[in-house]
């Protein structure tokens, strides 16, 4: 039963912490908070489960969740307009019809209207989880009920990890010609134990910087087989998952872990990029004071046109009531900070991982932790003072608030359309490379139209009378 | 054990759902959402359950859960700095040494900090709660745990709420001296059953709108036996319980309910009061296009002249992603509108009561309700389309999301200033009437000081080297 | 030549000066920098001049200028839509037919754009100018061209500005039976000289808070001897002269002054009532971190709420780049502080009069004034150091900006109905009194319709799809 | 006298308006309107001056306004703080010490203190306009009782134009080794008449587009014989140019030409980069109603995501109260448009050439063009509507406000690096090529430690406590 865990990879065990840390650096506690985790120690993979169709292709933690989890999904599909115009386009035209895609991805509510999708594209999918923590047992349970071959749950072992992703790629009559990957452990997989299956396979697109990493090593060593999406490095993408989403989730993941009023407050947010534009913009908007520091002349700059006074941290660390950290830097936040602010401060980070408060420097005797509230912290000084840590220092976005549906649903979009790209490309059009979607895909495939309408359609805000819809109708088709 | 239900009140039942559905409008299901109510039916009146120190004084749902509960006390303790310094400051005077307080308000952290601060300044408290749905029962247990004499659980029958009621007021060889109440029922029922009880009563401190009412009626009719202090009236309280906090708690609200993005989504809000100034100003600043509807000539001048599209909503309701009411009228979004309103359109209510949505019109037999989370439920039409209505129409920020610890912090500060006033004035210096808080109460009292600072300390946000302390440096003393 | 200055009034020159000063606080210099004031020595009440009609009844610099200010008055009439749909109403219905208007305002084109709007509903009219430096003669000169009888100069002495306001008052064969005042300095003269003329006269319609207080004295005294009406103090009149006027003003004030950038600039506004908060708001948008003192602990908190550090002033004086002062209290800016300034820092007054800033304490020996530009003074410290003064202390958006057309616009309208209600009102409507004008008209008054639209469009910006427009039709007719 | 408009360009007489319209668009008459062009018919050319020294070595139109032009200087230093500390400096070391600079630039208070930072560092200065219409003539003669060899005036001919520059250049024993060139003019004269010039000549210091543009094809064809510096293309001055300086002068703009009320009008931008994101950003702030029309998808997503309806222009044009163009495209506002205008609409050109709006269009018989003030027009149409065209539709930032000095500080810093840097550079570090300024100088030239500190004063807006020197303290030097 522990066989997968002694999978020979070069790293070990190591290079699996760091492939979830990396690729989706935290869980979406927050998002999977509504999972009750609590019920039951069987493992899924002892269970005998059947869905009311009677099929049994599947592994999770409880197929009985099914409707709960159904629901969610019909949240999460409310604002993800673009896959369902696109769901509703394939009524007619199946261009993944054939399709035979394994996946490996967080699965969620959001990722479940992806893989709904692509099914009622005409595809086949077989799917496991990217992270351990991150599946919504309940989506999973509802996936499964739905007839997706679905083997995840929260809470995995190492080894259950990669014997889900197993179960999806070794399976008897059933070869995979797409792969849909989220940090490269998938493909890692296939490449390690079933290379055979690339002979087959028409494309990979992969999301994470990590699994793009891998790829451009792969693609460099002259190993990679097939060609590549990425999507990660579309502008949408990046500016979505950083001022866009940070504006907002930086409110979110305060709200619901301290209840703090922003009105009055005091804040230093360290570090003037996106990420930390985001985070000013909607704390300057509710009423906060907020000061920046900031190293790069330019951003600086920036900062200081945008209204925000350019301090070094010491300067007022004593006196805010807010430190957030979006540097992508090391030890931004150190012990010597940490000892002189005042009592209550909210310590966090927004930043790249989870090394810019150096949290270390608190596991010392003389400091009491006491845990107050899930991801909340109190650090407490001998004199009493109180410091209020959050998510230990890990990404706050990731693990106490939510990521818009409407964020996940650009990505899932551009993966959708990846995916149609791929598969359909006539022999030539993609070598054994890494490849960037096309920012207008109106020319090429045997889908333009529907393309290019798609790639419009990822920056439609849920309605028809939207600005992207207008935008469209000003572009030439 | 039903007998409290027989009370013989003038309205009867309709009289206690009014008092809790206008007193307090809706329950504060969010900040109790921590609680966890599943785990035992069995009745705490039936229960025999003891604090650490031997006292059974008490009734709630599971004095285990106490040390969960101090957790939370503790956290809001960090944003609640007023009440921590007047606890403090009565380290040396006990401004109520002798004070026999029976109270009735919301049961939550921060109401827990008011209690305990009482206690601090030398009072004695029995407590229950003014709501019954509102109580977090851990905080409750910590409260017990903590020797005070609380009787209260989230989910009490009515029979319940009149017998915790009865417990605090009802007691042998104790009689309370004053009354802090939320909503008057509590000072209903000792109206009621205990008259004689208010020949020691030296005054009544009452929160809410209905309260409030209900004492200027009793002293219209000539009824009112006490000086009564008025707090709902004061202005910190009348802009953080509008502008202030509903800036913040539409976004918490909508957040946590349906994790839609504010980012280009288009909202209706109708009603630019202070509420909808809020509701607007937030929305707006997270990059939302908002429109307003507003019939006063004024309001609307302030909308226009704020940067928002003044609109009929049936101008703009084929369009817009959000509903949000806020005017205080009925029926404000109807049938009609629902009928017009885009798939997947997010209706709400930050308003005074439950009724300007019309909820009723949307109980009919052709529209499937499907409850897809807590607060949450879609409403689908014949052809598909989804409305995704809050809180089934009842207040968005008490129902969905967590009423900042700074705002009730201030209410919470006046409330023990006008009972320290109460208790200590002079006689003659208030008749059987209700009262405001004196703007300035450093003339007047045994505690002029102390008020003085007090008064000024409620806008403190948090900190020493605050905007509040800068006045207070800047006010004569 | 000189008779007029010697009238006796109870105040002597002192009341003059007051009334000038208080009523229209400062003239408006920048509005009439269009003015050529240089060319031409000959008092215009020495010149014989005679429009294209051949008419001499007025007495302007030089009725030449006509068509540059008939220039202005069109560009005025470009945003004030309310007055101009008034005039089209009128067409018609003569609503003031009969009436013989004097009046006595400052004349620039938008009041201009009220007298002849006036003249259209079937008035006569008689002008003169509240302030002896505000006209701008060229829109005097438009005035005359068109028939109205003005007498107004830029520059006028004391001597001639009673002498325009008789040659208006006192005229063979022709009698006022209306008074449009500003600042009340006509009303006096004609209390004084012509108390006979009352007996004809229909009403008072007075705008400026002296005026006004002058009335109430009258009233008080029991010698107020036909009804008045107090457009000062109307909600629109407050908001638009203090918020969002100054929201405005504030910049246009600095940058036509000083060129000054506001991106990253510090500045210190003090005070944050109504014009405080329009300044802060201003500045704080366009990028520049602000600091607030304030002493009303309300104030402060909404300040603080508002994202602003409240500060002592010399906590900052020596940082900011610019002093802003709207407190309406005496020297709140003092020699202390000007001496700890930063060279270069900027130095106005947006408040009440011009006392905010201790102009006199500058006016030392060892400090050198410059003056560098219209409006702008170089006070130099003996070691080189320059503070920027702005109109010596006096009102920046009276002295050195241009009021929004708009603005002037709304209280144009409100003047404009306040003379067709009191003139149209019938007998025993209004007694000898100071009335406010009626929130709805439409009940009452002979002109019900076009009064309450015109209430309406009072708040219309100039288009007919505008909010206004769209209140309008929400509102029952 | 009129020998130099015969001098055989290459494309004559468009040649030189290209370079005037394209290397300066347009003429800075705001900030030339201080001028009193008006007194004086006599040709400078052939007036006899000498300022207080005894010098003749000028040509202004009148040394006697110098002590005018000297207050605009003094005005302007106090927001150019890096050239000031630059200058305090150079006491010591000199820099530019032997440097004989020929120069050809806007003559401006701006401008003029980097010529006397110029010449405090060590530098010979002759000087001339690049625009025969943006000079201060007071500025001008300023200079010149300075003892700078300044050859400008306001208004000079095509022919005074390159007589100007020749005087310049043609001098008995003086030989310049040093080109400051604003457009390419002087550089293309100097190539044409007096290549052997190019033999002493270390560099050219180049700012404008177009001449950058034409020394890129002097590169391209290998006829570039000195290294040059292309100080257009540089971080600070890109941001500057159109976000930071186009939302300030948006407002001045409007507001110099209208007098309009920003809040609540309706507001169209068309195209949404750096200059429309600042437009739009700063109307939004004083309450206006904005749209915004775009093709290109991600600007338009942005857009969206900052809360602004993107639309087609067809769909508003007849609602909005004002039109602003900055597109970089042509015609986007037809006749078509402008006939659907509804009256008053105000309509202006932010983008990169006059040609955005097509005015020409207007210019047909039935529409009557009214001038009612400088820069503004009324175009009437035969229904008697109004539009209100303004700077005939060339650049309003240029045309009607001034351009903040701390942004012409930016970049006049910028230059006088790049001289400094060039002047310095040991023999072989540059090329005869065209050179970007080295982001960091610290490691090159023999000024390391000065320049390094200069390209970081270059953001420090006036204050020793300001961002910028913060920034300065954190980084290693």
């Amino acid at each position: 039963m522990q066989e997968f865990t002694k999978f020979p990879t070069k790293t070990g065990r190591r290079s699996l912490s760091r492939s979830i840390s990396q690729s989706s650096t935290d869980s979406y506690s927050s998002a999977a908070s509504y999972t009750d985790s609590s019920d039951d120690e069987v493992s899924p993979r002892e269970k005998q489960q059947t869905n009311s169709k009677g099929s049994s292709n599947f592994c999770v933690k409880n197929i009985k969740q099914a409707e709960f989890g159904r629901r969610e999904i019909e949240i999460a599909e409310q604002d993800m307009s673009a896959l369902i115009s696109l769901r509703k386009r394939a009524q007619g035209e199946k261009p993944l019809a054939g399709a035979k895609i394994v996946g490996c991805t967080h699965i969620t509510a959001q990722t479940a209207v992806l893989i709904e999708t692509l099914c009622a594209l005409g595809a086949q999918c077989r799917w496991s989880a990217c992270n351990i923590y991150s599946t919504q047992n309940e989506v999973a349970a509802a996936l499964a009920e739905a007839g997706v071959a679905v083997f995840a749950w929260k809470g995995e072992s190492e080894d259950d990890f990669w014997w889900c992703i197993d179960r999806c790629v070794n399976v008897d009559g059933w070869q995979a010609n797409m792969i849909l990957d989220d940090g490269g452990d998938l493909t890692h997989w296939v490449y390690k134990k079933y290379p055979n299956v690339f002979k087959k396979i028409r494309g990979i697109v992969e999301e994470s910087v990590t699994g793009v990493h891998r790829l451009y090593q792969l693609s460099k060593a002259g190993k990679l087989c097939v060609p590549a999406m990425n999507v990660n490095d579309s502008v949408t993408k990046q500016k979505f998952d950083n001022l866009y989403c940070c504006r907002e989730s930086i409110l979110d993941g305060l709200k619901r872990t301290t209840d703090v009023m922003f009105g009055g407050k005091q804040v230093v947010v360290c570090g003037y990029g996106e990420v930390g534009k985001g985070c000013c913009a909607a704390l300057k908007a509710l009423g906060a004071i907020v000061y920046v520091t900031e190293i790069d002349p330019i951003c600086a700059l920036q900062a200081c046109m945008d209204g925000f006074r350019v301090v070094k941290l010491s300067e007022v660390i004593r006196q805010v009531d807010v430190v957030i950290t979006c540097t992508g830097n090391k030890n931004v936040v150190t012990r010597e900070h940490l000892d002189r602010m005042k009592n209550s401060c909210i310590v966090c980070n927004m930043g790249h991982s989870n090394t810019e408060i150096d949290v270390t420097s608190l596991r010392t005797p003389e400091l009491t932790w006491e845990r107050v509230r899930s991801q909340v912290d109190h650090v407490i000084w001998p004199d009493g003072k109180r410091v209020v840590l959050l998510a230990e220092g890990r990404l706050l976005n990731l693990s106490c608030s939510t990521v818009p549906t409407f964020v996940l649903s650009i990505t899932a979009t551009t993966q959708a359309l990846a995916l149609i790209e791929l598969y359909n490309a006539p022999e030539g059009r993609y070598k054994q490379d890494v490849y960037l979607l096309p920012k207008k895909m109106g020319d090429v495939g045997p889908w333009p139209f529907l393309c290019h309408r798609m790639s419009l359609s990822i920056i439609s805000p849920a309605t028809s009378t939207s600005p992207a819809c207008i935008c469209l109708r000003l572009m030439p088709t």
